[in-house]
């Protein structure tokens, strides 16, 4: 797989993708991840990327030509399955969309900045906008390296243990149970005397129950679906 | 504004607060941001911070210890208005709660990895649990970059222009309009005249309206609270 990232601030996604499991994925050779400055197609000798709002108010808006050149001058090197915009107003990231994303050769991320970019670009060039939830951030650069994440995990061999990824949370629209280490004593505070047990059909019981309690209390409506 | 953030992955959160609004709100002096490596705080030799679940299973869990020794020597120093655990399972981040944490003095951010920490650290020292949203990722860090960043942003003096951020999509349930900027027409596409009119009642009302019919097409459900 190969994700493409659009953005103005490319130094603000170097420390997210070098380390951890997004550098071990890159590492092995099973995800490529390519951070474009988008002021390397920028049309005039100030560099500019983003102008004032027609209409007027705060913020300023990226301008369509830099982001048309950028995503043209990929387009000619393979073929895009998606060029997700990231955007507070956009389909909102669930855990199924990142499983379906893991599936695709190729794709484009676009971060906005400041108030977003121009219209235009949106209408033109994205195939799919998504949000990380309902809350605004100052650009979507964080929102491109979270969705990077969610979707690069799942890519099979990126986790040391493939079972893992299966047990997280949502991946059965159940919360997961809670976990414990050692110490089984801790300042009073005691693991659960079944973890202990050494009897797994016990534990994955317990387990079972937990997730299904967890989510009633906290999530109720994942049940509903 | 204090935040301090506890992590055994201090290095992939370098770039996110070095750059753009968040680097310039640690430069004003606006708020302060200290990321703690918990290694630090490990007990044994091979400063190790994780452990294997009890009971058996995929994935690795955080250990209590390390986890307690650093909380308990930075509240030696201050007091913090919250200890906020990043879990998927944690009430969903929201702008209401951005704004809500964007009064607050001091908090800790504690960010999970592998499988999570050890329940009993949730128990005992976490007073509010947070997920960015509906979605696994490879641990926590992206999360406390994602609310760090949805909170600085909001504090008074950090976005040049403060009528900026109340504009933004969800401080009123509604999504915000489209933004255009130069040039007019681009390859046959053009701004909508309204916004070139120079008359400042109507671009208000075209951008209540717009912004209405993008929120009833795309989030009814911001309609409805």
């Amino acid at each position: 797989m190969r994700i493409d990232i659009i953005t103005c601030l490319p130094k603000l996604l170097e420390s997210p993708f070098s380390h951890s499991i997004l550098q071990r994925a890159q590492d092995k050779g099973l995800v490529e991840v390519v951070v474009h400055d988008l002021r390397q197609w920028a049309t005039n000798k100030q560099k500019q990327l983003d102008d004032y709002a027609y209409g007027g108010g705060a913020g300023m808006v990226m301008m369509i030509e830099p982001i048309d050149r950028c995503i043209s001058e990929l387009k000619k090197d393979r073929e895009y399955d998606e060029v997700i915009y990231m955007t507070p107003d956009g389909e909102r990231l669930e855990q199924g969309i990142a499983n379906q994303l893991s599936l695709k050769k190729n794709i484009i991320i676009l971060c906005g900045h400041y108030k977003g970019v121009d219209e235009r670009v949106r209408e033109a060039f994205v195939t799919r906008e998504i949000s990380i939830g309902d809350y605004v951030l100052s650009g979507g650069e964080l929102a491109a390296a979270v969705l990077s994440d969610a979707i690069i995990r799942l890519i099979p061999g990126v986790l040391s243990d493939e079972t893992s990824a299966l047990t997280d949370s949502f991946q059965d629209n159940l919360l997961a149970p809670p976990v414990y280490t050692r110490p089984a004593e801790y300042k009073g505070m005691k693991v659960p005397e079944v973890l202990l047990s050494g009897h797994q059909q016990k534990i994955e019981d317990w387990r079972a129950q937990k997730s299904i309690e967890r989510t009633k209390d906290r999530r109720p409506d994942l049940l509903e679906e």
